[in-house]
């Protein structure tokens, strides 16, 4: 089953979104039109509206509605990635030169913030402040991921607690508040509120998790770029971490980092990491977030839209891709 | 007499502002702390602080409930400007390194992202939603300014609607809802919002046209930079422009544009345009935009906040660096 078919439910609802996506840029500015739905022309797993979607069928159901949540949320996270790609000098997203490759990393700057103005514009218009402060919130707590991805870069010396902050704000907060604000914007119990929100974070943690995985197992034709390209930039994810303190492989990177040479010995720590226990490590800790999530939702009554998020929370826990 | 005079009838205030604008940046991550405050703590104007006080004098003045968009408003000033010496490469601001110079360009874009969530994030705890769209278009409409400011780069083929549109976008608008909003946020009549924004604007407008001036006119102490730096960087403003169309520089500029030499010729046209009728040509225009700005107040009552406003207008137009 793959996430296509799961998303049967929501079909035409996400087609709505995707519309209202592309009408929320104004086309009064051609080269910022152009640059600023270059990405969003990508198209994507829009995951993020799904999630707002399903979380709606939980209260008051609609779509238009829905959409005032769902088009900012996803406005908001392909800002990130236009600001991540010129952190990452990255050319390549979803098969398409990035904005930062195709015009320049000032355009990509300004249409990353010109995107992310956007969504709050949208967001302003709702008349719920709650749901202003939800956002606003989670936006600067993406802020401090980011900052914090960049500190960390290169740094081995980092615990667990310390990935897993940073993947909770970088990832997690952004899916945790599109399930909240689904149930939120369609007045659903605050019972269902707080589960969706649980439900939302514990996925999103397993999703970063697995793509954090991914990056050592996937092949080149999968990811779109070489095995290991996170570690050759610096970002020091969970698999490479666990090799780096446990296991087999422990010994020989301690040796590394004590005489202060991992860095340079990327290339030999890639393999190492691919063939050590910290993947194992990493796909069990991504499995107890997706039990997490599907315990959120446990006490909830049977329905479709219930086992269609259990099916997505599977599908995020057993991704190949 | 200079602006240190002007500011004395709301001296206190600013110093509370400055105290809440410290405040207000999380100390929580010790990195993003210093990165974000750098920029803080190497002071500046408050210009649009001091503006939201003074509108704020013709409403029930508290400054606390000021403060909640004093704040903000120079905070996303500040996120612009490092967000700027990104795409400017600079590495001096105020006297000091810059972000992007003391950390990196990724901590600067970063860190601009997080001082404009931060902004938001105050924005959206006050009560007043049409407050929240006036800082959620204002920002729109900035990056809109700062995209278009990177497209016209180099550009000699845009006329003076061009121009004034940008700094509309990129100064303007920011002062203007500085004054707006002091007198929203104090229940001011809705003649004096109304007026309070024509005057910001329009003083915004002469601010910029002044800068653009002072980048020719200026000494490298005043500037902290050599004189013609903005043309340099490819920014084609009203003195330069002026130059290229009219007045006795025209035949020279035009030859060059013709041979697409243009960009190529800085170095000759900083001094011609320096020398030429676009200097006095730009102040004469800023010297309208004051006196529009002053006309905005004319019928309100005599009051020392008016006549607070009427000089720092005066100085804006006057102002020698």
């Amino acid at each position: 089953m793959n996430l296509v078919d799961i998303y049967m439910q929501v079909k035409s609802d996400v087609t709505y979104i995707e519309r209202e996506l592309e009408r929320s840029i104004n086309p009064e500015s051609r080269e910022l039109y152009q640059s600023s739905t270059h990405l969003l022309k990508a198209g994507g797993k829009r995951i993020r509206p799904v999630f707002v979607l399903l979380a709606g069928k939980f209260g008051d159901y609609n779509v238009q509605n829905l959409a005032h949540v769902a088009v900012p949320l996803e406005l908001i996270h392909m800002a990130t990635l236009v600001h991540d790609d010129v952190v990452d000098d990255a050319n390549k997203r979803r098969g398409r030169d990035t904005v930062r490759t195709k015009w320049d990393n000032r355009v990509a700057m300004y249409s990353g913030n010109y995107i992310l103005a956007t969504a709050l514009g949208i967001v302003t218009k709702l008349p719920n402040p709650e749901i202003h402060r939800i956002f606003s919130k989670a936006i600067v707590e993406m802020c401090k991921g980011e900052i914090e991805q960049v500190r960390d870069l290169g740094n081995w010396d980092q615990g667990l607690r310390n990935y897993l902050r940073r993947i909770k704000r970088k990832t997690a907060l952004l899916i945790a508040i599109s399930c909240q604000l689904g149930a939120l914007a369609t007045n659903a119990s605050a019972d269902v509120v707080r589960r969706m929100y649980h439900f939302g974070y514990n996925v999103g943690m397993a999703f970063q998790i697995t793509d954090d995985i991914l990056d050592f197992t996937g092949t080149e034709k999968q990811l779109g770029k070489p095995a290991g390209s996170d570690l050759r930039q610096g970002n020091v994810t969970l698999p490479a971490l666990f090799s780096a303190y446990q296991g087999s492989t422990k010994d020989v990177f301690q040796e590394w980092i004590r005489t202060d040479e991992i860095n340079s010995r990327i290339e030999q720590a890639i393999p190492l990491i691919h063939q050590g226990e910290g993947i194992a490590y990493s796909q069990a800790l991504a499995e107890r977030y997706i039990n997490r999530a599907k315990q959120a939702l446990a006490d909830l009554p049977a329905s479709p839209t219930k086992k269609s998020l259990m099916q997505i929370a599977d599908y995020i826990g057993g991704r190949k891709f």
